[in-house]
């Protein structure tokens, strides 16, 4: 029995690798060739959610980060629908098909995955936890943080993207860090900091 | 001085973008083209510690999951550096470098990102906690299922990642996942699927 | 009204454009890296009909080539939805979506346009036309093709989308043709040719 | 012999498939990364000689589309030769090329595509159909529309390829058409119907 | 005047960077996606030869790597052509192409490089110098070394590439070398270092 | 044993296609996607170090091409490591790695590399050749080159690359060239050649 929940686990595993090769297919319509992936950005969704939710004062901000980790596993069946995409296209409720996707795993690890899931979906609603909306606003600022970084690698498509994102947000963190992120050009982190040493360039 | 903290988390997370267009170059001796960037792998890493932190029974899941996915936020500055590579090259301690890294951050948010990065650097010593192992396991058993994967997609030079990996591995969960990820084959997921709703097809 | 029509053309124009941009996900799951677009797929779609549609004896051809070209321009709007994603994923008709995407266009254009796609995903139907079935196995044998072309650049997950592409055929020539495929080498068209000429080498 | 036949079609099939990795060097030229396929360019090519050839009341809009689709299957042996590559390489004549690529396939399939080449490349002559006529401007708006697409990801290039297209048109449509593509935003289709919804964010 | 001929000389530079978004295309032919570009290939030619020449006794090894590396500069406006291609398309000798490439040089600059192109292109010669005859094997060698570690990546059709490579060789050396090339794994340099070592693995 | 020499010069002439899978990392930072190989970079190196020498009056044109060819042959081992990293990663000198790169190659060949390697990495020192100056001064002017390169592609970050490469030329001719190179367009040399034919399009 554990045997076959582990074999589920790595099945399951297995199944959250597709986020790998899976593109942000926003980041397509406006001309972005390949275009991150929905891990890569899921991925700073985790450091972001975490972030936030320790300047918002959230109890458990590691559970923020986790949220925002696990929160577009049910992708790997549903693809990534984009806003002119979700007009034509019903999809299934993340809910549902995290229940499926964990189908096979051990109850404690299923139960626990899904009320992740469950957890983040909510985030805009009346109980929507704390770490939950700084999970949703990490998932927007994520986006805006790519797209500025796209729009430094010169695509010109971009300002929509950035001008729905800072709307989008939700708590008070979020919204100043969307400014903070507008203020700050992407490449300060290795301009500054090549200044300071005295050479940005390469070997 | 709020606003100044703000403005050091957007240009952190703009360094922590670096791992979106980082390779991972063990893959590259290998012969893989393109392969995963170091953000989707840490990804995935987040995804395993939470899991394995379950079935270890350790205190805090959501820890083991945060530490995974800040785990390689230093290779920003480090770069990703393979087995060969370690021999010519001596890095700065991970643990240095992520105190640099958040220099201009909020005191309460550096001194989380530090301790999440400490800890899971002292996997391996008597003082480990049980999600730093977790962690740990996860780091190894991605890179066991990637290689997996490439081997799928065809690339013949995956044996001696997948053994290197499999005896790196510290937790019970995390052996018994190494022989449950040899035992599956990656396609499982889908293939199983497919074959219960009755096409693997495309549209 | 002209004008506006051409700037309607030249945004259904550009809109299509997307399908350069829209990888065939199925093989996504089926770790294919950098699978190919649906304007790949498309154009050999188009290429195949015709020669089906002559081999069959229908009456135009060149309507078949022009079903098959036309047949995804919904995926603009609809995304490319593997057989997974399709359990938990309802699409709008196609039929549904080029009448919105066509709606800018001038009538004759809009109407020969709608009525393509129409008659393509009428294709299994009763009062399907010889051309619609010919261009739906050209459908099913250019994704048999490049399953075998992907199995040829070292891939082991293709031979699921040969056997399923196979079984879907619908015309006495697309089934011999998909025969004919699987004794076919991927190679053989330039390996013949160089053996004639006597060096198959590189520059 | 049909046997025969058809093993002649799935090698001109697999030939084909040539298209689908052969780069528009043109583009290249103009430091374009990863430029689109001749297969990309095909597609599209199909998609607009259809429209044009309805609006100049072309008797058969089919062939037009048809014309678009195989006009550089020669290409496969001929390689993508741009502007500055012409004053160096003496390139075989299509009608030729379609000779040998078709050489093995049945005589009905074989003369209809040859058929296919001799009308496309006639369309500059004193005897050009329509229908080539149509497919000629296809050829060349495709070009534009990618060269305005590409301007809009940032290339600064573009312009000398949207000028030299603009003025190769032949037809009342392509020329309209093309002054059309160029006050229309290749972003226009999704950002005026995200507009309308009232998002044009990522999930 | 040597301004303009600074001038002349960064025109060239960046001619020549053309190669860098040059495919071999060849292997694509093979279905080997995203193949090298002839800028990666002329790199290790440059180092192929300068070894052979030292073990031919070549009175000047380094005019050996530098014949490596211009022999492919006029493919700038040659494009890359391969066996197939090669039937169809006459393409200008590299000796006329390159005189039009060098034209805006400084006198001196442009006859060394031109006396470069000439002396490779003479190799097959009777007077070809030992060190044109080691650049040509230079450029089988890598092609075959190529191979093996595309074939190593999973490809399948390289086998051809690898025999007509190693029968094209003219010097001993070049033909030891081959030899050699096919009992070494290209996997060896990292394998044995890592076993040395004691681990393969990644960070 | 000589056999053992050639063995060991195909496991070394497979250790330098690594760089062909190396990126230039320093553009990663700046957000380039999928920036160019050490390899193609080192290519260029070699024709720009070739006409300095000649520009310069240096005795040995053809040693400054063979110094640029080499000089990176230690990032097999050593990675590309930009001017963030090197502020954090201690490389052991490129001196004693091209050592351990060449302990297998016959004593000849093992001497002749190593010697290159040294000249190379003496350029900045009293007792530099006039050849390694002019190798230094083409690594630095590739990086302009590309910089330019990579802006005109759309990227808004390279400034200061630019910058930084003409600070640090040596040779008179190097800091000409690099003015030269920012008044030369990178497109230049086929938008010249296409206004003289007549034409820039695609085919």
């Amino acid at each position: 029995m554990l045997d076959n929940g582990l074999r589920g686990i790595a099945i399951f595993a297995y199944e959250t690798g597709r986020l790998k090769r899976l593109a942000r297919d926003g980041f397509e319509n406006a001309i972005v060739a390949n275009p991150e992936s929905v891990s890569e950005h899921s991925h700073r969704v985790g450091i972001l959610a975490y972030i936030i939710a320790i300047l918002e004062g959230a109890p458990n901000p590691e559970r923020a980060a986790t949220l925002g980790v696990f929160h577009d596993v049910p992708e790997c069946r549903l693809g990534d629908n984009n806003a002119v995409t979700r007009n034509y296209v019903k999809t299934a409720d993340p809910q549902k098909v995290i229940r499926d996707q964990t189908e096979r795993l051990p109850g404690s690890v299923a139960e626990s995955i899904r009320a992740l899931v469950d957890e983040h979906e909510s985030c805009k609603g009346p109980d929507a936890t704390l770490e939950a909306r700084c999970s949703h606003d990490a998932d927007k600022l994520d986006c805006l943080l790519q797209a500025r970084e796209y729009e430094s690698a010169g695509n010109r498509n971009m300002q929509v993207f950035i001008d729905t994102m800072l709307n989008s947000l939700l708590t008070p963190t979020g919204k100043e860090l969307g400014q903070a992120a507008l203020e700050v050009d992407p490449a300060t982190w290795w301009l500054e900091f090549s200044a300071r040493i005295g050479s940005p360039g390469l070997s």
